[in-house]
């Protein structure tokens, strides 16, 4: 299998979606050479953004732990998170009660507002249990799984409410070898046995696409969809989400896919990306 | 269960978007006072789109077949079909040689461009095979379903190339108590079969309610996803789509839904229309 | 929907297969009835057993539960459990080393033998995760699910041993209206997140009907299948399984379906039983 | 991945059970040299059956074919087909009236029987369907794929019967390179679309190894478990299957699976065979 430099395509490219574990950043840190490749990018006037299933934190913390590591340019406004459609879809479809969440206390950001109060299922009341208009599942951390998997089953099927995954991936890693599930992995046992479909935000759905791709018009209006790349570093949610969407897909190996299972995994699965890259890194040698 | 009047929720939207088949016409022919309905919607100033997982004939062709059963009002610029969103992909994604396709003489329509070649599989020689660059599912008729589906399995085995279906609903009523199995849960077939993951456009998905909303955000600026619903007789498809994309949701009792299975089938999928109506229909007396 | 008096339909069968929950007892007990029928059962010389997909502990302790039940009739010999399938494969499949568990301390009874140590999967030590070389989940309870869950998902990431679930059930009631995340629906996530298939011990597998048609050949020979009524609360583990195997069933509807909705469970699931009784009690008036 | 030989394993075992396809035959014919494997194996007095998901004729046609392509041993007694389990459910199970299937007129075999007509459901007129006891999926060959698939959808729609598939692969190799769509394969679309539970016989399912157990024991008194060795190509079937019953099992590479990919095959389906050979014959030199 052929690879190509991350450097060598980005002339085609005015903007580029990155997503960010194992594209940015790995269980072991920032991937080498990143800082400078996006510092790169800047002096380059190429806009990027970080397209990410991640529903734990709201984008100011997202970019203050980006902020923390080094990379000073990730700004909350270059982060577009499936928390965010979690959001809108909950003040479009929910006016007012309880909205009962599985995550972290920070997760329960995508739900405040006023006149709807965010509660973790964990510490819903019995008697709280007619208010709830919406179960919403944020982040694997924060609460008991014992607890909550059993709550968030009955929930659903006592009452006829929206039921929401804000991060559809099944796992992610957490070492070199090993993977936590996620959030999205636990829906699918609560889908498969209440019966109940869960809306899923998120890589590869495509609203989470659309929605950078509307931020993205704001600020170059006339931009084709033939301008934007999307690097990711998993066939079936960047890439299989890029292509589905119409964008041109990067391939990196610095995450999910070794190198050497790369061509395995495009042929069996059939999700094929435009361009394979070693990294998302600039070589300045 | 409690049906309010189609009537009396309108004052609350501005645009209306309707499925085809089970809410302005069945398996009898157009559902008695659907013309009606329109001309009103017309003088009402009420915008409104036929949304359709229908990828069997062009715009063109799907107006012209409403024209001749009596509705002269739905012009193509009203029509926003699933097959639409394939032909987007394709220009994005497929820039020459040949797509090969299952479905009609018609439905090659989603596909034909210049540079690029649409050849019906069950016509495909073995020696074009190498030119082929996407295999598009588009309708359950005009092929042999035994050598096309056998061929599209092999197809898939062959060629890591992207297999793309224009309408995932499953099954089409074709008569008061039969359907046919529509293009749809073949792919579900064909995937299982090889390993391969199909692009799917059409409802549920959000990208063609995007398609649906960015044509109508032309003709209105301003508008707030509040102000649009969207009208359907399928939970899967129509209202799970509708409400995903945060859009009011009404379901309609004139298809796929008995008014007796009604409320069953809301609280076992646990997908919730915003209203439900007997029908599409406004009465007037 | 039509029932029939359970004691009406007796008389064509020799052998009684009785599910437990549901059928003997549910959430409040035993079902009023149930311990005089049973023993009316003996007094017919009709032979029963209780064929059960709980594998939480030994016959021996789920005898002794019904004796403090008040059913001193169930004897250890008439328990048929999914663990004994569980047990009787790791004698056959599994020589020697760590077989690492999910479940009670109770359950480990089903591993436990000379020459092969059960160890729970979160007492597990890193160092002696090279000696495991079975993975089997029995029961829901006994471990921290956060730990367990994850670890038993990179136990099968990282060694391809065989990996077997004792319970098949998704679910059971533990209260009239809710119910408890059984192992078997655990089982089905870790499936999908590692892409590794499970071996599935108990009903509707014909494995755990397999070993009770032995057991009761053995005690009357030259007994047809015909002979023998297997009655449950389920369709898609009693009702299914049994069905498949080739005996009669009896639904009854003190357990998991409701009167009212048995008709509708049956026809959309196309899992119709011989017979539909209230309940597996015996009237005697 | 190392392999050993056949016969360096064979001394283990009493009674073999061989899988056909991909292991005495492929779509080139016989596997060199099986012939002569088998008339070792029957001079060395081991005994061995045909464990086979097919039932597109019956067991005496089946050993025609082997006849005719020179494989003189293989009697009729020595076929166990998951067709002879849909036989026998359906003479436990329906008692009269129309059985429908689809397949070639000599699949109709397993179906036939005093009482019972077999009905090839392409013919079958509407008003005979009230007369249909059973829908069974017997072989992909021998009616119109749109006209029987469609009808099959609708039967059980219509009508709440058993629906049973007595070959559960989902494709067949019929080339080097290319598959055919198997019958089971198209029971997953029609369960999917249908909602309907179809009863599966065959590979890996328990019951078609319980039915060779029992041919065996009958000839064997006393014979264990470990006795016995499965042979196939297919880790989802074969293997599988003969691994949860309990028995050895071997992998062969003359099927399926090719040589360079069985080690990544069984590492990610979690599948592993007792012994990997490269073929089931035995070399002489």
């Amino acid at each position: 299998m052929q690879t190509v430099s991350f450097k060598s395509i980005l002339s085609q490219y005015k903007v580029i979606f990155f997503d960010a574990y194992g594209v940015l950043k790995n269980y072991k840190g920032l991937i080498p050479g990143i800082e400078q490749t996006l510092a790169w990018l800047d002096a380059q006037k190429k806009a990027y953004y970080i397209i990410t299933n991640d529903a734990s934190r709201s984008p100011q913390l997202l970019s203050q732990s980006y902020h923390n590591a080094g990379l000073k340019m990730i700004t909350p406004e270059r982060i577009v998170s499936s928390g965010m459609l979690a959001k809108e879809f909950l003040e479009l479809k929910v006016k007012d009660g309880i909205v009962a969440y599985l995550g972290t206390k920070e997760s329960a950001y995508y739900i405040e507002r006023p006149g709807v109060e965010a509660v973790s299922l964990c510490k819903l009341s019995t008697a709280d249990m007619d208010k709830v208009n919406a179960l919403v599942l944020l982040d694997d951390e924060g609460f008991d799984w014992f607890d909550g998997l059993n709550k968030a089953v009955n929930l659903l099927r006592r009452k006829t409410i929206p039921a929401i995954v804000a991060n559809p991936d099944g796992a992610y890693p957490v070492s070199k070898q090993d993977v936590g599930i996620a959030i999205g992995g636990i829906s699918w046992m609560i889908e498969k046995i209440t019966g109940r479909k869960f809306i899923r935000f998120g890589k590869p759905d495509s609203q989470i696409f659309m929605l950078a791709w509307d931020i993205v018009q704001g600020h170059f209006p006339g931009l084709s969809k033939r301008d934007v790349l999307m690097v990711g570093d998993t066939l079936h949610t960047d890439i299989l989400g890029g292509n589905k969407f119409g964008l041109d897909t990067a391939l990196v190996l610095t995450g999910n896919i070794l190198t050497e299972d790369a061509e395995t995994r495009i042929i069996s699965s059939g999700i094929a990306p435009t361009h394979i890259c070693e990294s998302a890194v600039v070589d300045f040698h």
